[in-house]
């Protein structure tokens, strides 16, 4: 196929157009794997709050690669040798970043999956792609891992300042129409450096007169968290997908039929683990069949299923009927749970069902985690003459230090109305 | 329940906010009918080509309620009474108007519906939600269908100016990115007026300074039409769905299982008219159940169908390998339909078959539908003087006549690569 | 003048449209005193480091008059009763709020007038406006100055959460184009509700669930200061107009003569107080008749003064060849300033002209000012429970308390390169 | 002075960042004859109906060099070799394209000046920079003059395709707030390509997949015409600047004292031609020094000139008490001029004064000059078969056609109501 059919533009509402850069990338793009971010939204749930909110890992992935573009011409014209083989695996490396999300994919890893953390799976598909392309990202799977020995393009990839942030804080605010969380990407990127790190490294900083932006990027980034992904809404929301989830298990468990897609069926029937998907190809295939359109067409289907409660779960959900929840800056008192509790009960939900009604968990929330805890993925300034400090240290800000707090909001959400489900 | 729980605002990226205004209005975005349009994209197979056109059709009814909020209130600011009952009325109108869209409604009107127009279907819905909230409806339901006495109310809700072209050209053209599609809608909406018709009756009207507010979106409504709505690449993945449907519909006919949701399953077994969903509320029922979801999740498992066909085409669809396509201004040269057959022969397809590989068809457009056609949806415009034009003879450009010409594009569509499906 | 033609609407680039909402307003707007402030920028010097900075305090006084509205139309919603006469006068004063600005406000009123507080000669301005109109502000007078009986109306018009900073907040980060100060005024205004105080009076609250958005207001407040207000580049610009204005002002006191605008002639020839302004209408008439061009036109005029230090400073000015500086945490040490000396010295600059190329000072920035110091107009939140607190006491961020301690920083500027006068 | 230091990055609200690209152009932008332009507004008197429209010349010099770099990574893209020296030079050339624009350039070319256009003062003020930059400027010179043998460099800078169009549109749409009269600039410069003409010279085209993009540029260039740079409030307020600037040249012709500034002074006082500025370099050294800070202060000190008719039109100005119009397709009925001259007789103006307070005049508008007139600045379009089209026959808009139509509004402006000038 010739080159020049691959050179395809986006339209993105975000920034105006975001154009293919390579050949490769092209490829990348066209790949059944990467097609199937397509059906995953980026935000899951959070459409119940943002009706908005529907834009997918599809989209947000060809951003980040957008941005990336941005970063590597910036550096670029700061002397930085970049080679044209770096610059496209650094490209790929966060176009594939995402690959390995399933269908509300922080709810599911601990649901559906074992607790395999999405980047594990990210990596085996990408070793697939690898494989199947001849070898053609493996310079991008080392940046990927960190294992390249210029370590700055594995910050660019994954950090606390890479371009998957930068994009998912973009995107995510324009579509929920949170206005306020809207960050300077263009110009902290414009900001971007490299400076020696003790063993002659290179790595990415940010130039002493960004460190305003960078602050703006850390609250922006704290108050999304609290505005959107845990909204208390989507808290609820997630909360009955969990429990709808495993009682779809504990049916299953049982004998009982519970229809969904095959690849549903199959993560729904046993647990999954890294090992099973390292030594059984057919669980990454079917990995690679599931989206969002197999959660909600179970949804839809068990909405009328014979047991009860997984018929109950699934219609509040389908018609937004959701939980109510009580949110708390200390943990929750035993008699708030058992107020909550004697609610359900007096709804005539037998004791066996009750824990599939109520759901408590911990929200938490660290906008920024700074290098007391020598951490690697921290945010450098770098000053006129020459001084790398983190940004807790370096802004005139006690904000920035507070920011690195952990905060923590303690829930506790349940089915507060009966639902006549024969309507 | 108390109304100050009603007092819901969602967020907008397009508008900002929007507000529901009263009690009644915020029953019906509860009402499990409007909740569907939540599961409904408003521009079905165009994310193919802008990945950013996600938005529901839950979304522009709220969008197009907010404007009609805003022209009741730009109207009332020019002298015209218009009470607390009909305010609400218009708004729950124009909040439903699009309740009888099915999923990728413009398709299967003609695939799975049997040629029932949506609107039919908006009514026979508005008419169940009236019967169910004790006659709250009845006002909205006679400006919807054009039978309350002061007619411009149902210009608000349906003609060539009415609050839902200005939501869904302001709402697509912000999700695809087209940013050229943008039209004036706040100052179209202040310039709105009304004036006295040959039977006294009060009639919508553009004060003259609008002209070219008017021109400008008609010119929109036009660019958007080429480049989003009838883009080839949509023509495309619809003559791809339309096939594949019929496809299912075939092999049913024939006795062959081809497994799908319930109210997917009854619309593809059997052709139902509006007189079937009139007087089998059955019918209607199911209707309210179907959404994206059914089609996307029957389209998955479909690619795994034994019929070569149908797998085939949804193996395509889901992995975004399209049709290709050849346009013209005029009707399509025998030769080269000819041609394209010889290339699918060519590719070992079965004569029987050949017909769901291949499909033609004509997109037409007119961007303005003037009065020389005694229409009753022009837009007038209202000069100084009090003279009242149609905007085709107020404008001094010769093109907005020429808008009113109606363009005609002829396709045909085709598979040009054979698929592998053993993949 | 018939009412119909004031119903004004005016373009605006940050809202859209704004209307001016009655007769009265109307003829304010239309005032020769409000007329004034389109030829006065809202940001003086900082079109030399934001060349789109040029917005002036005429369309500010309007927008804030249109957020103005926007508040009471959400107090209102909650059940507020608000006269349309108290509305009517909020407007108006936040309107005029700013009628007492000269040009370059914020350095002029410590060179040109003797330290006369912008919002006195509002006072005056309006009250003069109050006699033309035969009594026609009064309210609104009572309201800008606190004397109203319900004190939240002058809380809207200057508080530290007032229309007022909403407005500049919003413009100045629309116009200099730095994205990252974008406030979620809309949502804060929706946010907005009144509370009782001790003595039973309604003050301006906002609900707890708009924390965020004010935590996000305030941080984009300092964010703004730093990378806008008290930009290097303007304190440089600022201090040159300084000494060049206390040139002049020497030059007058020996008796050389200095064209200028009848206006800025006055001002410069005396230091002209509040009692001056009192007694003298001719001082406030002057007053009202200065405004950028009597500054700039003399900075042109005087750039061929036969005094050479008057005509190196603005021709500097007019060349955009400005003062270097240094800016410090830290008082700056004196071996600092003298190294300064001398490099002008080694200009040959003679000692008795030194101070006139050398200015030092100190920035200062609190974002917020908490109650501990017993403020009237600081930001309260009220909790569903009725609870109300300072907004330092409410937020989870220590952040908000850190944006409450003042920031200092030195600096000290000087005409770095000798200018050749001759060219 | 090193490079890195003139490594400048604009804040641009409307395009985000504009970055100056190499050390001849941050110099240029420093030259006091570019720096002028900061004092010289875009709009004129636009800013009395769009209050925003206070953008100056220099932010839109430079948004227009920021969208030829973007041109030219465009066609690089294509193949098209373009050297680095050709680069800067065309960024050069239309960084300086307005150079010899005058403050409210439209109106005071036919007044002030003898008529010598713009274009011919531009060109000599870069000869005067090329002389004194030693030369860097020749290439851009020969581009700005069309004698360079790429032709497509000249169409770019000017044609009716050029980028100084492309950001003006853009640019006083995003100021003025009209929002109807966006364009796709972004997406016209990425379908931008070069086709060889009859002389095997490259012409710039426009790929056919932009055609819907270019008659959206056209409708929008269309659209601001009449709604902004012709709009009757600045037909009236520049029929006022015409007048007043008569009189003042009336009055010092007679030998009364009219204080100016040295440079308006000069051109008030004789009519300077073309050749005048070409033999006398005090001549083109006074326009440098001419800005809006000259009229505008000129206004203020003769609105209380002894002369009646100077300050009575001065005054009107400043208090933005603007001339009455009528427009009319037709050329304006004799006893409609009679009619307002009664009107004026009735306020005791003195014959010999009367022309000083109506003015009569045609405002015209093609929004496109199509190929029939063999020009060769128009749009071509370029089919994938290679094909080459006017726009105006390539399109299937019979509207583009009449966009070429040349569009007359007749007016005669004057004042309705006598001015107390005593006040």
């Amino acid at each position: 196929m010739a080159s020049s059919n691959k050179k395809k533009i986006f339209n993105d509402p975000v920034y105006g157009f975001i154009t293919i850069p390579s050949d490769l990338i092209y490829d990348l793009v066209e790949h059944r794997y990467f097609q199937r971010l397509r059906r995953i939204k980026q935000l899951g749930m959070s459409e119940f709050v943002y009706p908005g909110a529907l834009h997918t890992r599809f989209h947000h992935a060809l951003g980040a690669m957008h941005l990336m573009g941005q970063a590597i011409q910036a550096l670029r014209g700061k002397g930085h040798l970049i080679t044209e083989a770096e610059c496209e695996a650094v490209q790929a490396a966060i176009l594939l970043h995402d690959l390995g999300h399933g269908p509300f994919s922080h709810v599911l890893e601990h649901t559906i999956l074992n607790g395999v953390h999405h980047e594990s799976l990210s990596l085996l598909l990408m070793q697939d792609i690898n494989w199947e392309f001849g070898g053609a990202l493996t310079l991008a799977i080392r940046m990927f891992e960190g294992t390249y020995e210029r370590p700055f393009f594995h910050q660019l990839i994954s950090s606390q300042l890479d371009m998957d942030r930068m994009d998912y804080l973009n995107r995510d605010c324009f579509y929920t129409g949170v206005a306020e969380g809207t960050i300077g990407a263009d110009r902290i990127i414009k900001m971007l450096d490299l400076a020696k790190d003790a063993g002659q490294k290179d790595r990415l900083v940010v130039e002493a007169k960004g460190i305003l932006s960078i602050e703006n990027f850390l609250n922006a980034r704290r108050l999304m968290y609290w505005q959107v992904y845990l909204h208390k809404t989507s808290l609820c929301a997630e909360a009955m997908l969990i429990q709808l989830i495993r009682r779809a298990r504990f049916l299953i468990s049982r004998g009982t039929a519970v229809p969904a897609s095959p690849a549903l069926t199959l993560f729904l029937s046993r647990a999954v683990t890294l090992a099973d998907f390292e030594s059984h190809p057919e669980y990454l295939q079917a990995f690679s069949e599931l989206d969002d359109y197999d959660i909600w067409s179970a949804i839809k289907i068990w909405s009328r299923h014979p047991d009860r409660v997984l018929a109950d779960l699934c219609a509040r959900m389908l018609e937004r009927k959701l939980f109510k929840i009580i949110l708390s800056d200390q943990p929750l008192a035993e008699e708030v749970i058992l107020d909550v509790q004697q609610q359900l009960v007096r709804q005539n939900i037998p004791s066996d069902e009750l824990s599939y009604f109520i759901h408590s968990g911990i929200a938490t929330n660290a906008a920024y985690l700074s290098s007391q805890e020598a951490r690697t993925d921290n945010i450098l300034i770098k000053f006129k003459n020459g001084r790398v400090a983190d940004i807790a240290d370096a802004s005139d800000l006690p904000g920035i230090k507070a920011l690195a707090n952990i905060v923590r909001r303690y829930y506790v959400c349940w089915a507060r109305n009966p639902m006549n489900n024969d309507q």
